[in-house]
Parts: C-alpha cells; sequence; structure tokens
C-alpha cells in the first residue's frame, strides 16, 4: 500500500474551500486543513472550519493566527460596515471593502510553510470566478505567477536539494459558478450544514442572508435547485 | 515640497536590515519598518529592531506576530540546537537548520499589505550574496518572481484600478559582501551598537561569537578594516 500524497487545503469553512477539501480527497489526497485566526470579526467562521476538519476526516488542521489589524483597512478587519443587500450585478463594480490587503499572498505564504514541513507538494486554494472583477488575487495569472515564485522559494528549487518535486497550485473551483460548486460539492456528499460564507452572522452563527457573500451562495444553491441547509435570518424565502 | 516616498523596509535589527534602512533614507524614503515576532527564541533582535527605528527616525515601526511554530521545523523557531564554530567554507554545504520554512515569502506577503495600507510602493530587504547558497528565497531569481506576482496581487495590478504605480522590491545588498555592507553602512552613518545578529546571544543581549551570523558579520568588520561595536562573550579578540 503506497501513501497517500498529502495537500494542504486553505479551509474558511465556508462554501467554496470546503468543496475544494472534498475535491482534494477525491483526487485521492490526505487533506491537511489551515485555517487563518486574521482578527476577523467573526470566528464562527473558525468554527465552521472546525466541523469541516473534524466531519470530513482531515489529516490535521492548523488555525495559524495572525494579525492583519497591525496594518488596517479592511471591512473584514476593522470597523467599516460590511455592505448589505447589493445584487450581484454591482458587487464587482470596485473592489470590495471586503478585501484584506495582500491576504491570499499572505495565506498562501502559510500554505507553503504548512506544506514544507508536512512534506506536501500540493495546495488546494478555492478562488472562483466571480471572485475576479473584485479581487486582483483570485485570477488565474496571479495563482501562476505565485506558484512559479513559490517554486523559487523552497528548498525543492535549489539545485541539488534532496526533494526533487515542485510545488502544484489547485483552483479547481476556478472556472465554476457557485451553482456549479453546489452541484459539484453535492455530488461528492458534502453537507453543507455545517459551513458558514456569511460576512456578518448573528452571535449564534445564522446567516444575515443580506451580505454579497450570502447573496452568492443562495443563489447559487438557488440556480443548482438545491436547497441552502444553513440557517438565515427571517428564515427568508429561498 | 513634494510628499516623500514611502517605502516598507524589512528590518531585523541586523547588520543587513539596518544597512537597508539606511540606504532607503539616502535614496530619499521616508521609511516604514516592518519585524516580525515569529516566536523566534530571542526578542533580543525585536529590541534591536527598536533601538534602529527609534534611533533611525523611522516614520513608523510595526511588528507583526505570527507563529511559524505551529509548523515546526527551524532552529530559529524550534528546539534544535544553532550550529556553533563552523566556518563560513562549511555554511554553504546544507540548506541551514536556522532555515525557517516560506520565511521570506511570508515577511515579504506581510510587507506587501503594509505597503498598501500605507500607500507605498517601495520595499527594502536585505538578502545578500552570502545567504545565496544556503537560503533559496535569498536568489535574486526568486526575488524577482516574487515581484511579478505581487503586482499581479495588488490593487494597481488591476485594470482601471486607481493606483497605477507597480510594487518594486529593493535589495541593495544583493552583490555585497558583508564587507562591503559594513562599508556603505558606516559611510552612511550607520550606529552599529544598536544592530544584533547572533542566532544565539546571551541574556543580556551580548553576542555569542560563534554562530554563522556572528562569525560572517565579525569577518565583515575585519574585511572592512572596522571594529565590531557590539559586546561578544569572552571579549574575543576581533
Amino acid at each position: 500500500m503506497t501513501e497517500k500524497k498529502k495537500a494542504v487545503v486553505l479551509l474558511s469553512g465556508g462554501l467554496d474551500s470546503t468543496t475544494c477539501v472534498a475535491i482534494a480527497k477525491a483526487e485521492g489526497f490526505e487533506v491537511y486543513g489551515l485555517s487563518f485566526d486574521y482578527g476577523q470579526r467573526h470566528t464562527i467562521e473558525l468554527d465552521a472550519a472546525a466541523r469541516v476538519a473534524e466531519t470530513m476526516g482531515l489529516a490535521k488542521h492548523v488555525i495559524a493566527k495572525i494579525d492583519l489589524r497591525v496594518f488596517g483597512g479592511s471591512a473584514l478587519t476593522a470597523d467599516i460596515d460590511v455592505p448589505k443587500g447589493r445584487d450581484e450585478d454591482h458587487m464587482g463594480d470596485d473592489i470590495p471593502v471586503t478585501y484584506v490587503p495582500a491576504r491570499n499572498t499572505i495565506f498562501l505564504s502559510f500554505a507553503l510553510a504548512f506544506a514544507e514541513t508536512q512534506g506536501a507538494n500540493d495546495i488546494f486554494i478555492g478562488v472562483n470566478a466571480l471572485d475576479f472583477s473584485g479581487y486582483p488575487d483570485c485570477r488565474p495569472d496571479y495563482i501562476a505567477a505565485y506558484q512559479k515564485m513559490a517554486n523559487l522559494a523552497t528548498r525543492s528549487g535549489v539545485e541539488g536539494a534532496k526533494t526533487e518535486s515542485s510545488l502544484t497550485i489547485h483552483t479547481p473551483l476556478i472556472d465554476l459558478t457557485k451553482a456549479d460548486i453546489v452541484r459539484t460539492g453535492l455530488s461528492l456528499g458534502v453537507d453543507y450544514s455545517i459551513t458558514t460564507s456569511c460576512y456578518d452572522p448573528l452571535p449564534d452563527g445564522t446567516s444575515c442572508g443580506q451580505c454579497d457573500a450570502c447573496h452568492l451562495r443562495l443563489k447559487g444553491f438557488r440556480e443548482a435547485g438545491e436547497r441552502d441547509p444553513v440557517a438565515y435570518k427571517n428564515d427568508l424565502d429561498r
């Protein structure tokens, strides 16, 4: 019996990253989940990440603590109101206020360190097409440039180093719509009731149903012809 | 009077990064220092970084706390003995045990976030030629790949974004010997007595004089025909 290949999966506990876990497992990887406690206003997503790690049988789940608040500059880490009630057509107009400076660059850098210490050559990140317009660090050319840099950064990039293998950054959701993602996850048996996507949940974890993340998620389930199993405020019409 | 250009300088409080601060200032930049509390065994270097920030009049000095110990894997963050008494010829044979996985990738990622929130388009990092053989993430092709990735990662990389300027990563020490660095710093008025380079200092900050970092530093001063002003254990012959 050969040892399973290891993959680090960036795990926020939301729809996309949880689907990434299912895809990595379906591709035969032993999954090492990496979540961040980065001073986000709600730790509800870390609870969701821990539920996903437990339920989906991850080999290891690490929560790395980083404090992006020392730099300021985003709704997810500072005291700026999360925008509500925008429809999808208006989300891509600007870089969202929920943008965290250099977030994916920082997250992938930690994933790189984790992968190196675990002997993993694969990293999964759940960026997807809907994010392109708003978040610069979700685009395919950014991911490709990151992978190139990463392969120069680590031991395996050094001539004569023992490790010959190179690092691959997987973005299995990059061309999928939210409906595609929901369908993919459900076909792989994902239980989306343990996930959370809301930017502004109630203290008990109930999703607001009004922020951009809730809108996209609900639309995804609707278009997939499925019902989102998480609880929403006002038990809104789905 | 025009506003000064801003630069983020990665500041460990050692010889190289302190010289970088002096070079950035000499090039007309207002300097934003960024240090890391990354679970290193000695916080003596953070004290040195704070002294440098104060003495050299930085616009701002931020210490970002990150915990690389969750991943394991290095003498600087774990309980592995720091190698002693190696001469320079043997330092490049292997990747040093003082290697921190993905360290510069993580440090530069935070620098990118800091630069973005401060409106800086320039980052200085004190990597230099002597580090090439041992540390993969000190090589010029790595830095070039990082810069390319960084320019795709941030708002300025987005078509139609307000910020037109692009990010430059400066490595002014990259081709210098330690003696060159000492000469450059002294010519710019750097007071090296406030810096520290030792991997394994005494509790009072006295350098051990025996680790790789001490060896390189002492050799640099010796070859520059100068005396290193920091205190060494046993007041060793310099």
